[in-house]
């Protein structure tokens, strides 16, 4: 246990800004001394006589005297602090050098290097802000496009845990009232009105699975989609990537320090990132020009959420285009087939490659989405994958309708801008927790209804208060703590 | 010219931290509007009626009122600020996507990006620093040694150029009335004392000397010291840089960002870096193993101020060693003589190498170095290259002796420890301005003494007096400006 094995109660110093040389580099310090440590070798004014948010000019210098440097130093003074505690901010000049000796010279006066996301543990700890805001503080760092900023910016300033914690109040309440039930066990008395604590279930439930539906809209708002172009050699497939990426590299190069992974390239698309996976490399694999490769990159389009499926109009067939697609397309993947090199056979139709009966059915799915339970945008109707809405008539070459395909990779996962102002969840913990919730909490309803006895129902709230409270961290171990703050970065 | 191009009435804008995902970054404006700009998109207290050096928590909203970021602002109100204008920080937290996010929110209230310097440059056209102190800002945040750090923070604090403002001013007052004479030229008056004004250029000259012959050092400390091993194959020179880099590579590696040049390898030595050519790559000259590739080593060497010369005492003959360093050896470089494999041969000597007669030219050395003009400690003597003191025994493979042949190495670039606390010119402008300055005070020496006409005088002084103004910058040009700032990174 990292976390058990230090002392909450000293003081941690850290770097809080990148690493590198800049203009300035932040030195932080949180805890009961952290203004004491930094008076005893700043010279200027003496800290301990300041309010809390000044700033104040002054030099660090060394037992020798030796000035480390000269800097500005920020007080906050307990308990208005990111923290709760006594914080210091150290701006100094952005020296690699100079940043390790003047922590150097803090540890000395008393302060101790800090675990990664230790200060915003104590955050935590100090009841300044929830557990899934302080996981969002770190979603918000890493957050690098529109879509991942907003599901961490919601989430951090209170999110759905705001109603969580309210609907988790009113289910302990009721969960007070059936374990007093227990205590009276003989005399058969219900304290617990159980028509409310329905009431009161389902309302809870309601939430939840909402909750738990956005997950997989959250998941790729804060990951991205991942995306799979395949084709037969010579579709154009490194055309269309390059088409695709033309502009957006531009962009993507402007913001220093985005990392990429090598196979893969990054698309904004309106605040949502695809990524990319290119199957050029699948292609060429040894006598499989016919098969297109199909293993690898099957298992390619597995692991993606989108296929962009991309051919010749000019040199294929209906039935290779649908032979490729048969293999290719799975339950939970969402296609585009994209009919390449239009400037060459400008007048193709999706009826010649589908034939007229698809229209029918698409007509049926145009039916079934303007129903009461749309399906999620990212699952694809079962009985036909490939519906008229999926095709993109395009020139790669030519850059031609290319806007048109972005607009169309978009609506394939958001079906309008709205959704990313409602509430969603993005994190697997926060998503496990709330499906552990629901099942505990459809053993009570389903307790409830089959009269069992008042022990069982205390029990699944029990269970479903555990799992709520996990989200909040208004239940927390050392293990959970420990598994989520290791994850920050040393110095938030 | 960049500088001329930008209007220093704008406000601007830039990350002043390093790029890169930490827990914050700074973004930093100023100008007179700065405080207006942020204000205006900062929801939070009104930032216009607070006072200077306060931190104020808020959001800052785009127009459409999405937050992009909770943040601390930090406010000083001109002319209590770097730059002497009004100057707001805003700490966000440390995602690339936020950071761009804000600075474009800045730009589009009326902000324009900071070109490289330019809140220096301001700082300096603001009165707050001089000329010399504003480079001094970039060389601390450069620094990556104690003793470039205590170079650059010298100069940042005052350095010389105080006394070079005052003896200038000194100067100027004998330039005036020197001019003043000029009206009367008919009437010989003389204004001006020239026993005083000669007591004072000396005055002058004999710090202006002191500051020209500490460039050589403060170069040193400022960049390193060059250093080359050299030898024959196999003498050991690859386990010698190993032996030497053992503890410092990781040491090196804890301050984060250090930047290396792939063939040098960096030694740090008591705050002093030493950066090491290893000659191995070219040892391996064809037919050349005789030679020891002595070409290309030569040309090393030529340029480097350290030359380690290591053999083997269990295979070198005297003759060998004693011809490769008369191949190696130049006016201007340090040598020290590694006898390696001392293990093999533990009874080696230097006299067994460099013969009895060898120890007569130390004594004489030692006699002139006992003398009153020591020479500089890189200057090796001219009439003998190789003494006693450079003869270092160890061995590579066993780790033996290398701490003695650090002290020695230091010893080759400092004598003590006082060194560092002098002052010391490691600018190459301000040493170019300073022997300049010098030259036209030889010339108003040698007029004064040949009693040449006021004119002539006055011209020289006019020149001395504008070459030290350059130094602190009370005589600036928009290029020398734009040469010195545009090195600077943006933020700063």
């Amino acid at each position: 246990m990292a976390y058990a094995a230090h002392n909450l109660n000293d003081t941690i110093v850290a770097l809080a800004t990148p690493p590198g040389v800049g203009a300035i580099g932040v030195i932080r310090l949180s805890g009961e001394d952290a203004i004491d440590i930094v008076d005893q070798v700043f010279h200027g004014k003496g800290l301990k006589e300041q309010p809390t948010h000044t700033i104040h000019f002054g030099a660090i210098r060394d037992d020798s005297g030796r000035i480390l440097d000269e800097v500005l130093v920020s007080l906050f003074v307990a308990p208005k602090s990111y923290t709760g505690e006594n914080v210091v901010e150290v701006s100094c000049h952005g020296s690699n050098y100079i940043i390790q000796e003047v922590i150097q010279l803090f540890i000395e006066k008393g302060a101790r290097t800090a675990q990664p996301g230790e200060f915003t543990l104590r955050a935590f700890l100090n009841g300044r802000m929830d557990l899934s805001q302080a996981e969002a503080v770190a979603d918000l760092i890493a957050s690098s496009s529109k879509a991942s900023h907003s599901v961490a910016m919601q989430q951090m300033r209170g999110g759905f845990s705001d109603e969580i914690k309210k609907l988790r109040q009113q289910l302990l309440d009721f969960a007070s009232l059936i374990e007093l039930e227990l205590d009276f066990a003989e005399e058969d008395v219900e304290f617990a009105n159980r028509k409310e604590l329905k009431k009161l279930v389902e309302k809870i439930q309601s939430v939840l699975r909402a909750l738990i539906q956005s997950f997989k809209l959250g998941n790729v708002l804060k990951h991205g989609v991942n995306t799979v172009i395949a084709g037969r050699p010579n579709a154009g497939k490194s055309t269309l990537l390059n088409a695709l990426l033309n502009e957006e590299r531009a962009i993507v190069s402007e913001i220093e320090g985005t990392t990429r992974d090598t196979i893969e390239e990054v698309l904004n698309i309106k605040g949502v990132q695809f990524r990319i996976i290119d199957t050029a490399g699948i292609r060429e694999a040894e006598d499989a020009i016919e098969a297109i490769g199909v293993e690898k990159t099957m298992q390619k389009v597995q692991q993606s959420a989108l296929l962009v499926y991309v051919f010749d109009v000019a040199r294929t067939q209906p039935a290779e285009l649908q032979a490729d697609l048969a293999k290719l397309i799975h339950d939970n993947v969402q296609v585009l087939v994209v009919a390449n090199k239009m400037d060459l056979n400008p007048y193709t139709k999706f009826e010649h490659y589908f034939g007229e009966e698809e229209t029918g059915r698409l007509g049926e799915r145009e039916a079934e989405r303007a129903g009461d339970t749309p399906t999620h945008p990212l699952t694809p109707s079962p009985r036909h994958p490939v519906t008229k809405e999926a095709w993109v008539p395009i020139s790669a070459i030519h850059s031609m309708n290319i806007e048109y395909l972005k607009e169309k990779l978009y609506e394939a996962v958001l079906s309008s801008d709205m959704v990313l102002e409602s509430t969603v969840v993005a994190n697997a913990r926060h998503y496990e927790a709330l499906q552990k919730a629901n099942d505990s909490l459809d053993r009570v309803m389903q307790g409830l209804s089959e009269e069992v006895t008042s022990d069982f129902v205390a029990m699944d709230i029990r269970q479903a208060l555990h799992f709520l409270g996990e989200i909040t961290g208004e239940i927390s171990t050392e293990d959970l703590l420990g598994n989520i703050f290791s994850r920050f970065c040393i110095g938030k």
